[in-house]
């Protein structure tokens, strides 16, 4: 899309009424798109926001960082991000409406109140971030409160993320439509992400290696058809251990769906990684596909 | 109302998405009253079926027994009530939708997603049934999701209830505006309850004992200016035991907000009760107003 024909301003709003308001307008003219981002907005998130451009007439953009999903000690105080730059980028990438509520406005008081998916909010970012996935699961309830009907676009990027939304919507009944997105790289294979902000040069050189142990999980799936999760699993901690800076926190090769490691791989995978790279914690995600059956089609 | 004029009938529907079609169409017409019941509805029902139809153009009733906020061992299995005549005494009252979903409908999969509130839902009933109020306010949520904007009708008769309901709408800002009605009671003082139905004529008989010890409580707040929590919660424990058929669960003054017990009474207080009878667990409340200034004001 030429920058030139692109619009260059979106209505930002900050009051959680007026929001409402502004969104209850917007599905007059059909389907609103909904993109919920801490701001710092990159690659990804523009990505999201030109697909729902593409499918619905009206996107909105919520700009909230959400201090209920961050723990003692995590990034919440210098997480990253600049209004006036996001609300340009975003309406660029075709957003009529950007939601930027203060913490005031987003909680007068104190929230007694907490979603929890259980299951697949457990292991992984989960069990790594206790609490973290209450914070997402509250906050996108509330956000997706304050949109009304909506399709809402998240990124493949936080896999497990999208899971958990997925599964919140469809037990609550909630009025949207979840659309999970594929993740954007930087041409060397690193994911794009708000903390790759936190990297040095040197380890914004080493970064890719993190989708490289990915790619080795996902070759010892395809190529070496490999059954046992945690031979897959081995393949990406050994190609990881070679980029010594990276300190390993988690892979796993799992089931798209619940996210679990199944007895042994077949059909639709998931590869899961997370790692500490200075002062960043980075993670990341491929789909790989197994040749062999899968699980159920060999107990039948 | 005169019944000859009131409608004998409603629209009734089982399928989650023709509810909200239904309930969407209805707002076309103006604002959309909720009354949330599981079924077995008596005058309390009706009179804020009455309350919502005088509010608004629109009233829908939904009928569902929802298992997750009953206990092992809890009265599920027995709870009471017909479709057919809980439809036709709801559009007597005035109701134009009735949403009875089956379990299957309302949860296709066992729901991995709960809601949870805390503080307000600790004591009382969330002490005496563990899990209870993270079931209400789960399918309320679904409920409300559900059916979209609207103004929802509880009864004060479930005090705790109501207040956890207020707190989680306003906690994720839900699009409900959430209305407490009073408690209606037969002429010998008995709150209306489902329950009422598992008592013997026996018990039915001095049933009412329990109404009499929250009035006991309230004199002496009122009229005995008791400002100690603990000597009113007495006057309410001597007041039931003269009935030795009820076993005390709990009597207690409280915060109307927080539910929690003051240090000292002033102001408006609410009282609260719970008791076994044979195989009946009963509930009450009333409002008491004292004569001594509220806490708040001794303070500054």
């Amino acid at each position: 899309m030429g920058r030139g024909r692109a619009p260059l301003t979106a209505t930002v709003v900050h009051r959680r009424d007026e929001w409402a308001s502004a969104m209850a307008e917007a599905r007059g003219g059909g389907p609103v798109g909904l993109v919920p981002t801490m701001g710092g907005l990159h690659g990804g998130h523009l990505s999201l926001i030109r697909r729902a451009a593409a499918a619905c007439p009206t996107v909105a953009v919520t700009v909230y960082v959400n201090p209920l999903q961050f723990g003692p000690g995590e990034d919440l105080a210098r997480y990253p991000g600049t209004l006036d730059a996001d609300v340009e980028a975003a309406a660029a990438a075709g957003a009529r409406i950007v939601f930027a509520p203060n913490g005031e406005e987003m909680w007068p008081e104190p929230p007694a109140t907490t979603v929890h998916v259980a299951e697949v909010s457990e292991a992984w970012e989960g069990a790594s971030r206790p609490g973290h996935f209450d914070g997402v699961a509250t906050i996108v309830a509330k956000l997706l409160s304050l949109a009304g009907p909506c399709a809402a676009f998240f990124g493949e990027k936080d896999f497990q993320q999208l899971a958990v939304v997925r599964r919140m919507a469809r037990d609550l009944s909630l009025p949207v439509r979840v659309v999970g997105c594929p993740t954007v790289r930087d041409p060397d294979g690193l994911a794009l992400s708000t903390r790759n902000a936190y990297l040095g040069p040197d380890e914004r050189a080493v970064a890719p290696a993190l989708y490289w142990a990915l790619l080795a999980g996902k070759r010892a799936v395809e190529d070496g058809r490999a059954a046992d999760p945690e031979e897959v699993a081995g393949a990406m901690r050994d190609a990881l251990a070679r980029e010594p800076r990276f300190e390993l926190d988690y892979a796993a090769a799992v089931d798209p769906e619940t996210l679990r490691i199944p007895a042994r791989l077949g059909g639709e995978v998931r590869l899961l990684i997370a790692a500490q790279l200075g002062a960043a914690r980075l993670i990341d995600n491929i789909p790989a596909h197994s040749p062999l059956p899968p699980a159920d089609h060999e107990e039948s």
